[in-house]
């Protein structure tokens, strides 16, 4: 058997990166990592802060975020600019050459706007293919990856995109190449079984038993995407996926969810 | 006498950036270009306007801008997000397989924060050095890097830098690899002998020529560091040099100024 290379591909969500000290902290810990290493980052309250700053208001259907051109626009400024330029700096501080991506860089991630949904989301990409090739000479280079939840149409248009099924493509594309260990990061310890108690987490969460949580409705709302992500990455090639908070990828935590077949 | 392979590196100003329609036409140019290429790209007006959004005041020192902290942010929001992220999405329709960089990106342009000046412009970077190597790999892959004015110290500061500075640095530490044409694009078709007749570009400029005209104020004001980068380029093993208006990047385009030794 093939002995692959190590990948480890860490999702972090907004409440690391709406927090200085928390965002500081994570980045020590994810320089530590030793090995090959991408980092996926979702956007945090600070895009809302700046469209309210510039007078955009936010359009929301059924409680879910329309994605109109300002906004569009805010994102790639907020996301692409200002934070992803801020990670990178700080890693490279840190002594790993990170490098910022869209999927428009190095066309990376290539989407298709959404279409067919009952609601039109707006600027919205679902993604159709990711450049691994590319990636892998990167990782080779001893460069460390660092995406933003943006994408590309390949015919000029931005669109934004779910940051945690971005980490899921970008493992399933690399797991031909890579030994792929995929951590997503929030702002839980892990699933929990009773969603009141932090300390509640499920070590090892089966398919089998996700299906009978989620019937229960013990398993319900923000989590069944980013479950439905996990299981994916796992049917297509992933080696491991956890979920848990960003104290999980210092070395020896285990206080996270690891979610298996 | 070794070969080298080819690299165009085009620098276009804020007047491009500002025209929808003018950077439309420019990209198309670029994207036909043969062979290795980088480009570098200024500010425009964007970055101001959105400053006036978010009720920043640029502050000033004897009509020199000085960057705070709020205009860095924004900087960083409009150079390396909106502005580097609709130039690589353009450019990915048009079949070129772009990639944005700041300096901090792969730690490509590693810069120490301007001191010594007898007014402090603030987060302002002067470069130390290229990852050269890097751009070469990235070259060799077909990327097309694309550069905007943000730099970083390696200390996980963003600086701003001067646009056509980094061309420069660029060209020099790309030339060791690559026989290098330095393209500056900007609102002129050339260096004018006469300030108020753009047709009466000096089709080659040699230093001679150019002190002279210096000594007689022809060549005056904004010109004079643009050139100083010229021939400063020139000296450290740059092939050619050509300032003109952004069609000059056209097959058979002869309106433009060569700078030479």
């Amino acid at each position: 058997m093939e002995n692959k290379p190590k990948l480890t591909i860490v999702k972090i969500g907004g409440n690391v990166i709406d927090s200085e000290l928390e965002l500081k902290a994570f980045l020590k810990d994810f320089a530590a990592l030793s090995g090959y290493k991408i980092l996926v980052h979702g956007g945090g309250k600070i895009a809302t802060k700046i469209a309210e700053g510039l007078g955009i208001t936010p359009v929301f259907h059924e409680g879910r975020r329309i994605t109109d051109k300002p906004m569009l626009d805010v994102a790639v400024m907020t996301y692409a600019g200002l934070i992803n330029k801020d990670i990178t700096a700080q890693l490279q501080a840190l002594q790993n050459n990170a490098l910022g991506f869209t999927g428009a860089d190095g066309n990376m991630i290539l989407s298709e706007k959404r279409k067919n949904a009952a609601v039109d989301f707006g600027w919205v990409g679902d993604i159709v293919s990711v450049n691994h090739e590319l990636v892998k000479v990167l990782l080779l280079q001893n460069v460390v990856p660092v995406f933003c939840a943006i994408t590309h149409d390949g015919k000029g248009q931005l669109l934004n995109t779910n940051a945690d099924t971005i980490a899921g493509a970008l493992a399933v594309a690399c797991s031909n190449d890579f030994e792929v260990n995929l951590l997503y990061c929030f702002e839980k310890k892990g699933v929990l079984s009773n969603a009141d108690d932090n300390n509640s987490v499920i070590k090892k969460l089966t398919f089998d038993t996700y299906t009978q949580l989620r019937e229960e409705k013990v398993i319900h709302s923000g989590m069944l995407p980013k479950l439905e992500n996990c299981y994916d990455a796992l049917t297509k090639g992933v080696s491991t996926v956890y979920i848990g908070s960003p104290e999980m990828i210092k070395q020896g935590d285990t206080t996270c969810t690891q979610v298996s077949l």
